[in-house]
């Protein structure tokens, strides 16, 4: 061993040992005749102090080390006189009586420094460099905790971790593959699950019980910021349970992992809100509920009197935000061009001033009384001092816009705080979605998610008013997991697939084997999986899943480190008996 | 919850009890007037009591079940008067009130039973089935466990389990890698990792210190028995070590392993075997030491009598089997046969057997006295009763030869007992190995491997000759792991290279990230990787690591369930910009 400590276990207790020490140099000065140099490993940071009095060979080497190289370091243990009590080692200092370069390193591209320098590509490039970054580094230390807990809660309620094949069969429903071509087998490809979803569901027809994975998932998909084309799941299923037998293991998963983790305790059960209530009163199946703004229906009270754009819109839908009603012109104008952003895509913004002295401003004045003013004030239980926000149109965009606004408010005003969590299910999601282009039904989540029992007989007479067993955990904003009780009975199993369109050949090209097992007793079976990255991304407080993975992928799903995708030799092509098609794609 | 209890924990304390209960037929049989119905789930076998008397109705549903249907049956716990003490419920019955039939099942093609009638292919294809067998379950199960207690012994000590990337870059030295083409970028691709190797020396570079995995690894290899396209490995690495603190860590995960999991304790060391002499005592680097039979070099002793085969060898082995001189000319012969097939290649056996009335008897008495043949005995440690195996040819083949040898007398002999281990380090590898066929040398485990530091003055004169600093853990004849110190030390690199005939910029087209890495300060560093199924395979007792993993592929790298590789769509081959090439392979 080449050390006695490590750079973040030293105290004052320690005083007067002979120690030896390795580690990185983080930075250095000299004082006087002293050279102070921080050594630097992943536990912490210890001053390592030469005398140009007592030692001056060794202090003059201690001023020729460069930044990041590696050293050992022998020498006693004393306690400062210039004490640093923000860190854990900041009362001590090494004397040094010994020194050894270990490794040179040339001059980072960037500072190794909580707040660094770097760019994101060159930080990417030099990923190496940037996970000796603290924030960095901590993330991925909190990223293994995390993982060890989730077993440390899986484990002893019976949950058995199995490792399922990466080299799978492709299906084209769904997501796009990764795929992997076959050596053996010229011709062929093996591909690169997206989920474990049917394997899972395969341990269930074996009995397993109880399953559960942390494992990576692949999808093949154009990369939105914030994407990663391999992201880990922690991916879970049960069997001879129900809906709210799923959702208590889950919850009390989700609960101890807040515990553990970030020492919070969620002593209420979880809110479970039906999907079509998120969407009228968020405008989102993924409502941020650290703060209210629900929206309140104002179609029936504004109709009709004169204003053609409330006149001839589907629906009109507001928010009330709390203390708003001295925004100024300038501010409205802000809000009003953020709901025309197309992103966005609302038309025009209408708001409705409660002053504190209990007037009543709108921008549609005109056309409204002041009576008529205060019944929307009264609809919306808007006090003094409040600013209705009125949005109108078609209307799923305008509630999906409504939704944007209430975000966007929610920032304005603070109420989006990163060390406060409202976890709550999403429930009945609807359980097909109809493709205007195809011009035909496609399963919401994937063609084994069960209906509910009650609304089975609506599959064959109007399948898009048909609820699924399925629910997600919704927190602040953001899906962090999503399941669904299974189809177990071939009745109901063929049932969807005739919805969905799928002859009986093309059901048993793409998924013969599942419902060959099907065939042999499947128990009644549920499951759910979580993004495990942005689980990781959420207890960390932080919104982007990349700087918890210790080497993603950029927006175009190139590790610029590894450098690849890359090209490989003319004998791997041919031992794979592929060829590369010349020119562009179509 | 369809259920209140399974099948594995109702006992005596709970007669009385009404319970409700779920699985899968096992069996039923008639007996008088009653029907008696094994219910099995994961967790054990519950007897189910239908009684034709007292529920004429409900019995005659119960005789309609068939094997792996999957019911609910309601009842009440009481104690049974036929008791089976084998299994812990079998002291109780439910007596049943209500009974549901959640699925049907088509008879399957095979019995669900500890010993099957099942053959391998279809075992294979309805793995499913397979899995619900208790050997089968059992293994998939003790394979959760021993993955979470590697957890708890390592994440104690310090390390973090860090989830490297599987969409990776192709690196043409070493075994061939699988690719997975990319669609963003057509005509490029990734590799993905025959083990994290290079991935987990950035993260050393990083300043992790302390890093594991338990990882999917994949090598697209002509498969031998028992070698699986992807396998799992607990993949290690640690910073400011030298070999006997990575020694000493992993030792202690094996013990704490065979500790947990079989209730075995190593008070001892364990040994630690120099690569040579690993092969000249055993002829193997991998030496199965549960028993002895250590080799004797008898070439000194043998030649020069006139005995062709041995005059004109250039070595002569032996070992000695004790209580065998009463072998029958059959069994010798046998062994000579044993030997001298192909895969084995030896040209003939010599014997010797040392009688228990003292007699010395050899197969080429005409050539060797009775005071020469002594001698042979004496150099042997022989005893009476003893029989001396002989082979004689070129050093290496014969060294290898009487390893099979050894090996098939130990079996012979009851000597390599499954709950026997006897685990012990081979160390000092050689660094490098001589092609013959490209004439020049390749690295023995891959190119960062570090020599001894007291033969890096050899790796210019005499490259042969410089033993690595590498190590593999062997129990029971099975390399379970290996590892080695790195080079962190940029000259020492480039000497490698220098020796393995790489030119500066082959080095840095293949292993530029690496190499760019360590110029900003490595640390000394080094490691080792576990095969995990051999491990899981090992702790279960076992030889073939197939039944350990839950879905494995077959000898010919298929999965016969899912049916893959398989063909894939015209456009994913389009938007791949690939074109699978006509013909046969050259």
């Amino acid at each position: 061993m080449y050390r006695t400590h490590t750079c973040g276990e030293l105290t004052i207790k320690d005083a007067g040992k002979d120690v030896t020490l390795c580690g990185w140099i983080q930075k250095s000065r000299e004082l006087g005749g002293m050279t102070f140099v921080d050594l630097r490993d992943r536990y912490g940071i210890t001053q390592l102090v030469f005398n140009m009095e007592t030692n001056p060979e060794l202090c003059r080497e201690a001023r020729k080390l460069g930044r990041e190289f590696v050293v050992r370091a022998k020498g006693k243990v004393r306690e400062r006189s210039n004490k640093n009590l923000k860190i854990p080692t900041g009362e001590i200092e090494i004397e040094v009586s010994g020194l050894d370069v270990l490794n040179k390193s040339e001059l980072p591209p960037f500072t190794i420094e909580d707040e660094t320098d770097g760019g994101e590509e060159l930080r990417m490039k030099y990923r190496y460099l940037d996970l000796r970054r603290n924030p960095v580094k901590n993330n991925i230390i909190l990223r293994h905790r995390i993982a060890q807990e989730v077993r440390k809660y899986m484990d002893p309620i019976g949950f058995i971790e199995v490792e399922t094949p990466f080299l799978i069969k492709s299906t084209p429903e769904g997501a796009r593959d990764f795929v992997v071509p076959s050596r053996m087998q010229p011709g062929t490809f093996y591909a690169l699950p997206q989920s474990p979803q049917t394997l899972k569901q395969l341990l269930m027809v074996a009995g397993f019980d109880k399953y559960f994975q942390l494992v990576r998932c692949f999808r093949d998909e154009d990369l939105r910021a914030d994407r990663q084309p391999e992201f880990s799941q922690i991916d879970c299923e049960m069997s001879f349970v129900e809906r709210d037998d799923v959702l208590d293991t889950f919850e009390g998963l989700a609960k101890y992992l807040f515990k553990q983790i970030r020492g919070i305790e969620f002593s209420e059960p979880f809110l479970k809100l039906p999907y079509q209530q998120a969407i009228e009163n968020y405008g989102t199946d993924k409502p941020d509920l650290r703060f209210g703004m629900k929206f309140t229906d104002l179609t029936a009270i504004v109709k009709g009197h004169g204003f053609q754009v409330f006149d001839n819109a589907e629906f009109i839908g507001a928010i009330s935000a709390e203390g708003c009603s001295e925004y100024t012109r300038r501010q409205l104008d802000e809000l009003t061009d953020f709901v025309k952003r197309p992103q966005i895509g609302a038309k025009g913004l209408i708001y409705l001033k409660y002053g504190t002295d209990s007037s009543l401003k709108s921008s549609v004045d005109k056309f409204y009384s002041g009576e008529e003013l205060a019944k929307w004030a009264a609809a919306m239980n808007a006090k003094q001092g409040d600013l209705v926000l009125i949005l109108a149109g078609e209307k799923t965009t305008t509630l999906s816009a409504l939704s944007e606004l209430r975000l966007e408010m929610g920032n304005r005003l603070g109420l989006r705080k990163k060390d406060k969590f409202v976890p709550l299910w999403v429930v009945d999601f609807p359980l097909l979605k109809w493709d205007e282009d195809e011009k035909r039904f496609f399963a919401m989540h994937h063609p084994f998610t069960s209906p509910k029992p009650e609304d089975i007989k609506l599959m064959e007479t109007d399948p898009g008013k048909v609820r699924a067993n399925a629910y997600d955990l919704v927190i602040n904003g953001t899906e962090i997991g999503g399941g669904s009780i299974r189809i177990h009975d071939a009745d109901v199993q063929k049932l969807m697939f005739k919805v969905l369109g799928f002859t009986d050949e093309e059901a048993n090209n793409q998924f013969g084997f599942l419902l060959n097992a099907f065939k042999y007793g499947a128990p009644p079976h549920g499951g759910i999986a979580f993004g495990f990255d942005r689980w990781v991304a959420l207890l960390g407080g932080q919104d982007s899943i990349r700087d918890f993975i210790a080497f993603p992928k950029n927006n175009s799903g190139r590790d610029v480190m590894l450098d690849t995708p890359s090209a490989i030799s003319d004998k791997q092509l041919d031992e794979l008996m592929l060829e590369i098609k010349k020119g562009k794609k179509n």
